[in-house]
C-alpha cells in the first residue's frame, strides 16, 4: 500500500494549510503562543478533533486534555499503533514543532480511510496538550498522562498568574481528580511513532528531507565556578595572577576539543558565563558558567562529563584556583526501538533513496512514552535547524515525502502486528 | 645627611597616625570617601597645611585647590624639588593611596627643618586635590592645574548631582576663571618625586619594602566582540557550530600565553565578558569582552596589542565567525627620569641593602607632571597588593625605611642642584 506522488503532494499541501490554521489559534494576534489548558488549547483540540473525524476516526479528549482519535483495525478493539506529537507551543513559537507530527499522522489515517483499508492494528493519533512546559514549568504533561506517570504534586504547580494546574483543569472542564483515567493499559498500545521537525541542521547539511532517530539525547546540566583572586589589571604581573576567566577559557577550549574527539554524537555547551567583579581594569576573581552535555547514550555521556570535570579541577589546581560544580538537571538518554527504526529506515529509503540515522538533541513526547512502549521517531528537515522561533520552516515537498514514508512505515508495522 | 633609625621610626609612627587622622575626614562615617572640592577636601587641606607649617614651610592653597608648602633652600627663590601625591580618594578607599606620599614628604622637610638644614634647592610639598577623578570622572585635575593643562571644557563637567566643576569651585571659594594661576613656570621646579604604595604584589613577593619605578604603564582599552551563530545546545553537532564563546575562550588563552611570552612587564586582562543569548541550552551567538593591555613602553605595548588583535581575527576567520574591536581609551607610557631613578635607587640601596626596579601598573600624578618636569617615583610595599579598598595596609617599619630613603634621595638631588 503506497500513496502516490500526487496524493502525497495534496496531503502535504493540506498539512501546510492546517499548520497555518493552527498557528492562528494563539493567545496573541502577533505571534504563536498556545499553552496547556488555555482557551486556545481547547480550540486547537476542537479543530484537530474535527480533522480526525473527517479522517474516519472516533474522537475524544482524554482526562489530561490530549485530543485523541482512533481508526479501528480489521478487528474492533485491536491494540493500536499510536502516532502523535504535541499541540502546545513555546512563546513566540514556530508553527511546525509538534503540530507537523499530529497533522501528518492524520494524513496517514485519512489515506487509509479514503482507500477503505483496515490493518491488523488499530491506528490512533494523539495531539498532546503539553510537551513544552511553557505554562507550568513542568514538561511532558500530556504524554505522562497516558503513561500514568503524573506525580501527585503536579496539580499544585502554579503558572505565572498563580493559577495551579488543578484550577486550570477545572477552568476548562477537566477534573484533577480524574487524571488517572487518561492512563492507557500497556496492552492497548503496540508501539508509538512520532514525526517531528529536526530542530537542528543535520538533514539540511546532508541534503535529505528525512532521517530516522536513533535515540533522544540524555542531558546533564551543571553550574560551575572557578574562584581565583581579583586584582588590579595594571599592577599584578601575568605570572602572579589567579585569573578565573583565564582558567575558565582554558577549560572551555578543552571542553570543545575533548567533546569533538570523544564521539561525534556528543555535544557540550557553555551557554552562559559571568565574571566578578566584572570591570575592564580588574582581573576576574570569580567566573560562573553553565555546562550542558548531551548524548544518545548515557555511558559515553557520563564518561565525557567525568573527563570534563576532572580537567576543570586540574586546570584550577595548576593555576592555584578552586573549581566547583553542581549538577542541577539530568535526564537519561531514550533509545528508539530498533525494529521501529528499521521500519522507518526502510520506509525512508523507499521514498528518498537512502536514509540517515541521527540522534535527537531536543526532547520529545517519545521520552515519556518510552517508559511504557517502544518508540520510534522520524525527523523532517527544517530550514537552518531553526526552531522555537517564528522563522521555523519546512518545505511542502519534504512534507509530501514525510507523509509517504510515514504511511509506508505505519502499514508495514501494522501488518506485522507491530514490533 | 642621614636620618637615624630612631628618628625614622618616630617619623613613620607620625605618618601612620596622620594617615589615620586624614582617614577620619570623610563624607561618610562608615568609610573613607573624600572627593575633589568637597567640604572634606578643604578640611584635609587645612589639616595638611597645618602639618606643613609645623615642618617649617610657607603654606598656600593654589587656584585649583592643591595644598602647597615651600621650604626655602640656601638662597631664597631657588628652583624647587617638588614632592607630592594626592589627598582625594576613591569611594570606600584605603588610607594610604596618595596620602602616604604627601605625609612622608612632609617628614623629609620636618627633618631638614629640625636639623636646620638648607639645601641648594628649595623643597616644595604638594597635596593634589584630585587624582582619582571620583567626583567628575575626569582625572589628574590637581596635577594638570600646576602644569597648566586644564582643557577649557573641564569646568563644565558635572558631578552626579549635576554640579559642574566651576560651580563646585565657587562653592568652596575658588574661581574657575583663575585656574591658570595654579600653573607653575617650568623654571620654578627642578624635578618631581612621588612616593606611593605599590598597589600591586611585586615588592611583597620580593620581600622588599621599597622599589624604584621605571615607568608608569601606558594602557589601551578596547571593547571586542565575536559574532557567530546562536543555536540549540542539543541539536547542533560540535562540528557545525559557530560558538562565539568557544572562539573567545581560544583567544583569551592566547592573550594570556602571548603576553607572558613577549615581555614580563606587559600585562593583558580580559575583565568582562558577556554571552548572548546567554542561556544554558543555547550556543552563544555573540560574545562581548573587554581587553586592557598595559606596559611601561609604548612600542612593545603596541606590538603586543597588534598581535593579539591579529590572532582574534584569525581565530574568528578559521571558525567562520567575525571579530570586531574598538579602542576607547589610550594613555601613553610615562618614563621616569633616569637620573631620578638612579638617585632613588642609590637611596633605597643605602637603607635596604638592595633595590628593585618595577613599572607602575596604576596611574599617578606623575603622569601629568611628566609633561613638564622630570619625574621619579618610589614605591612602598602594601599588603597583598590590595588598594582602592579599606583593607589597604602598609607596615610602620616599611614607612620608616621609606622616609629614610626619601630624605636621602632628596638631599642627594638637591645638593646636586637636581637632575
Amino acid at each position: 500500500m503506497m500513496m502516490n506522488a500526487v496524493e502525497a503532494q495534496l496531503a502535504a499541501e493540506r498539512v501546510m494549510a492546517r499548520c497555518d490554521a493552527l498557528a492562528a489559534i494563539s493567545e496573541s494576534p502577533d505571534n504563536l503562543t498556545r499553552v496547556y489548558l488555555s482557551p486556545e488549547h481547547l480550540r486547537a483540540n476542537a479543530q484537530v478533533g474535527e480533522w480526525m473525524a473527517q479522517a474516519g476516526m472516533r474522537v475524544w479528549q482524554d482526562a489530561v486534555g490530549n485530543i485523541c482519535g482512533r481508526y479501528e483495525g480489521i478487528n474492533n478493539g485491536a491494540p493500536a499503533l499510536l502516532l502523535g506529537s504535541h499541540l502546545d507551543t513555546v512563546r513566540n513559537a514556530g508553527r511546525y514543532d509538534g503540530m507537523l507530527g499530529v497533522l501528518t499522522a492524520i494524513e496517514t489515517v485519512q489515506w487509509l480511510h479514503e482507500n477503505q483499508q483496515r490493518l491488523p492494528l488499530a491506528i490512533e493519533v494523539i495531539g498532546f496538550g503539553d510537551e513544552e512546559g511553557t505554562r507550568f514549568g513542568i514538561t511532558l504533561l500530556g504524554s505522562r498522562g497516558i503513561t500514568g506517570q503524573w506525580p501527585e504534586s503536579w496539580v499544585t504547580y502554579p503558572d505565572g498568574n498563580n493559577i495551579t494546574v488543578a484550577q486550570a483543569m477545572a477552568d476548562v472542564g477537566l477534573d484533577a481528580g480524574a487524571i488517572h483515567r487518561a492512563a492507557r493499559d500497556v496492552s492497548d498500545i503496540a508501539a508509538y511513532l512520532e514525526l517531528h521537525i529536526e530542530q537542528g541542521p543535520c538533514l539540511e547539511q546532508a541534503e535529505l528531507a528525512l532521517g530516522v532517530v536513533t535515540a533522544i539525547n540524555g542531558a546533564r546540566r551543571l553550574n560551575c565556578r572557578f574562584t581565583g583572586e581579583a586584582g588590579h589589571a595594571g599592577t599584578v604581573p601575568m605570572t602572579h595572577r589567579k585569573d578565573a576567566l583565564a582558567a575558565a577559557a582554558e577549560w572551555i577550549v578543552f571542553i570543545e576539543a575533548a567533546t569533538r574527539e570523544q564521539d561525534p554524537q556528543l555535544v557540550a555547551t557553555v551557554g552562559t558565563l559571568s565574571c566578578a567583579p566584572g570591570a575592564v581594569n580588574i582581573i576576574p576573581g570569580e567566573v560562573a558558567l553553565s555546562l550542558d552535555v548531551r548524548g544518545p547514550q548515557d555511558l559515553p555521556l557520563e564518561r565525557l562529563l567525568s573527563s570534563l570535570l576532572t580537567q576543570g579541577e586540574a586546570i584550577a589546581l595548576r593555576r592555584g584556583l578552586s573549581f566547583a560544580e553542581e549538577e542541577y538537571y539530568r535526564i537519561s538518554a531514550t533509545a528508539c526501538n530498533s525494529a521501529l527504526q528499521q521500519a522507518l529506515g526502510s520506509a525512508v529509503e523507499t521514498v528518498q533513496g537512502r536514509t540517515l540515522v541521527l540522534p535527537s538533541g531536543a526532547g520529545h513526547d517519545a521520552i515519556a512514552i518510552a517508559e511504557r512502549w517502544p518508540v520510534g521517531m522520524l525527523f523532517v528537515r527544517n530550514a537552518r535547524g531553526i526552531s522555537h522561533n517564528p522563522a521555523e520552516a519546512v518545505m511542502t515537498g519534504d512534507v509530501a515525502l514525510a507523509v509517504r514514508a510515514y504511511l509506508h512505515a505505519v502499514c508495514q508495522l501494522a501488518q506485522r502486528g507491530a514490533s
